[in-house]
């Protein structure tokens, strides 16, 4: 597809410096770019790459230095959110799916809207309701009563638990489960593990999107439940009677206890944990590995295992850092006292002497 | 299904205050339950849902004050596995999954023993023994000479790589991988991985669960073994000849390295790793992220990294939360030594002078 | 397969004490060793099952005291690496594929190497280019213009999608997904989150082992790359345009965030973290559970979080563990202070009394 750079920099409201007609017909990083690439400058560690780079145009912010004339200028107060703006509109990719295939099973009660796509040996059991425009790609397995809302895509080898529900735009990356049982026992007499059955439900509000390898388990009763735009990365585990908040992020392998409730916009960095029943509120920014066993009432970022606000947490571990030379001190402080008190007992002598 | 309390309170041997003849059709969440509803109430934290609770029937302790007329109760010591108990009984899920499906692939020298239920598009390789009344759903993989007891469930996705043994009423969620290679390698002259071919299995025995997405690696040589009743969540890694002792729980994403042994009754909490070639004793609780990097010899509970007991842990870590007030205190004290040193040396001079 | 003891040893180098014409048929552990069975002893740990091991040959250091005559003894320098040899030689498992299955879709357009064997349900679609010997197991899915390159092996249920370019003797264990979207996004006016097209791919060098439920993203831009003979574990995070060079290792459920990139021959313990957009150089190795924040730019050794240099790090948790003793010890000086400067004032009374 090409485009010329005109275009381009009139969507995004850019300012052009160099030949406008030019044409684009891709997009690339910086270091990489070739002839007819689109690139961007942000971050001022790829400013190295600026004299090299073969790209034909440039987004930039407006006070950049044009040091080279064989090369296009876009300028824009937000080179990047600019260019993840233009990758939208012009380089997205299209999902590869259309029809549906002969060997996927759609049981004869399932409903299906119009346009939808199912993939090769794909099974959809009975009563589920797949809205318009979705795309299952081959070999998942969606079991009963599921609903899954328009334009969404579901990708291979995703498997989706009886009854859930699955909003409009979601997207559910490859190998991830939805709606395995919670991990819920009883301890019978003898010491054993007694299962409870898990007969609630997992919900995916729309346009929530599910990493790969991605667990979320069905609620022992009700529904867990991640709300509207809620983004997941890949080897996440939430548990049963989880409930995140609208526009919250949580990263790689973090994982979520059983029946912890998760505000609005908070986002959780990868690694982390959270301990069950506690309750996260909005706006709260938690740093990567740390471990949450209590509730946090207040916005803020927070870090350390047991986490502590931000400032906290930096100086107790800058004071960590020191901790031998803290030991030294106190070795010292210990002598000298002894000095002194060696000194004193010398004066008093002296002095009862005198 | 309908049932009357008369019937649900005298399986579990409690005490009706009300209505014994009503019916409950449902287990709910004492916040989400509607008229119909069976619901529970034991942590004080859900107490404050009772006043509006639209449940027909509330299983209690026996000394809860019963402030409301217009819902059953029904007392019981422990309310809280009492209803695990109710929903076993009652409320447990019927598994969807019937007959021998024609597209599954069974090869012709596979032994499957009565009312087997194998779903859509799955793989049984040659050799494999499959008992009475397992249910395999869809897309799962089970490769040659894998035996599997009666009663066990195998989700979809799931896969089992050759030789390995699942006990009787074993459970395995989706998208779980039993026997893949242990990640053994030895160094070549020119510093590269050569990789040892991993020849042992994996044996889950009888009543073992498996959570979802969790990766159990074949032995390099022997077995990778769970004894009975252990149960595993989601995301957990477990390395090569790894053993794990009865009525053990390993909670999400805590990982185990090769040829660790774990006793009988130990619980890891989440996020938890353990080293390689260590051994914990029976009776070991470990919380949750900390890292085990030697023997524990000791029943008792365990945190930390490199973990402690807990008790050693927990005033570390009380400390280490004071650590800005000790540096503070050390600068503190080294004045005040500086100013008896200068008082002192006064005095001597004083004295000297007098 | 029967092998005699004289042909086993030769081939690793070593000095037969005992009957050479023996007969070997299995490799095993020295504890589990049956009669027939070559063993070996390495780790002095292991040394307690000598006296009751039933194999019939052992692998040991030529300093080894043969305290038993019904074993046959092989001498060599590195036990366990002439073990592992023997085992690739002698007992490496035949991987069990053959064909092309009736059941497996293959686009007309991909370009298949000869001796290729594709399991049941598998899909490959448009433009893909499969090269000799390759592997690729049941319920596998590839999607458009994915290259495999020759003596592959693409275990069950794994996922790979478009674009990707794998090479020479890769394996990729079950369920594990490459080419998945990279978590990527930008905050609209609203503060919700807009997807980021992910158009980038992932490359696979030769001789790389991915482990099973292993998820490796696809760049944002251009590729994220694991180089010649990397070796991934189980349950690992690899993010968007990440690179990883020569040689390096990864263990169980380490995460790498985006755009990090790491030498050769580095070694990542499990659970360790690493932030995004920094570099590791060659020949570092991080111990397990280690978060990295910041550039490493010396090779060595680093453990913590934030990771210091291993000595460093030893140090700190040494005095950590102190630090209760610290506390006590900070207390004592104060008193011996105040008693100091109570003795002082008196004497200085004393003196100006007198």
């Amino acid at each position: 597809m090409n485009i010329t750079i005109e275009v381009i920099s009139g969507f995004i409201g850019g300012k052009i410096t160099g030949d406008e007609k030019k044409e684009i017909n891709n997009a690339a990083k910086i270091e990489e770019a070739k002839p007819g690439d689109l690139t961007f400058l942000y971050h001022p560690s790829y400013e190295k790459y600026f004299p090299l780079t073969k790209a034909t145009a440039i987004v930039v912010k407006p006070d950049f230095k044009k040091t080279r004339n064989d090369i296009v200028y876009i300028e824009v107060p937000e080179p990047d959110k600019a260019f993840a703006k233009i990758i939208v509109k012009f380089f997205s990719p299209k999902i590869n799916l259309e029809g549906i295939d002969k060997t996927a099973f759609v049981d004869p009660s399932v409903k299906l809207g119009n346009n939808t796509a199912i993939g090769k040996n794909v099974v959809i059991s009975a009563g589920c309701k797949i809205g318009k425009n979705v795309k299952i790609f081959h070999n998942a397995v969606i079991l009963e009563n599921v609903d899954i809302g328009d334009d969404s895509i579901i990708y291979q080898n995703v498997s989706i638990r009886e009854n859930c529900k699955i909003g409009a735009r979601v997207i559910i990356h490859a190998n991830s489960v939805i709606g395995s049982d919670g991990f819920g026992y009883y301890n019978d007499e003898k010491g054993a593990f007694q299962k409870i059955p898990q007969i609630g439900n997992v919900v995916l509000e729309d346009d929530v999107e599910i990493g790969s390898n991605v667990s979320i388990d069905r609620a022992a009763l009700g529904s867990t439940i991640l709300k509207r735009g809620v983004k997941i990365d890949n080897l996440v585990q939430i548990a049963h009677n989880v409930s995140i908040g609208e526009d919250s992020a949580v990263a790689s392998q973090t994982g979520i206890s059983g029946s912890t409730k998760i505000g609005k916009h908070v986002l959780l960095a990868g690694q982390v944990g959270l301990a069950g029943h506690i309750e996260i509120t909005d706006n709260v920014i938690i740093y990567a590995k740390s471990g949450i066993s209590t509730n946090i009432n207040k916005p803020g970022t927070y870090f350390g295992y047991p986490a502590k606000d931000i400032k906290t947490s930096l100086k107790i571990e800058a004071h960590l850092r020191r901790l031998p030379q803290y030991a030294e001190k106190i070795k010292e402080l210990e002598e000298q006292i002894k000095t002194l008190k060696e000194l004193i007992v010398k004066n008093t002598d002296s002095n009862q002497g005198s």
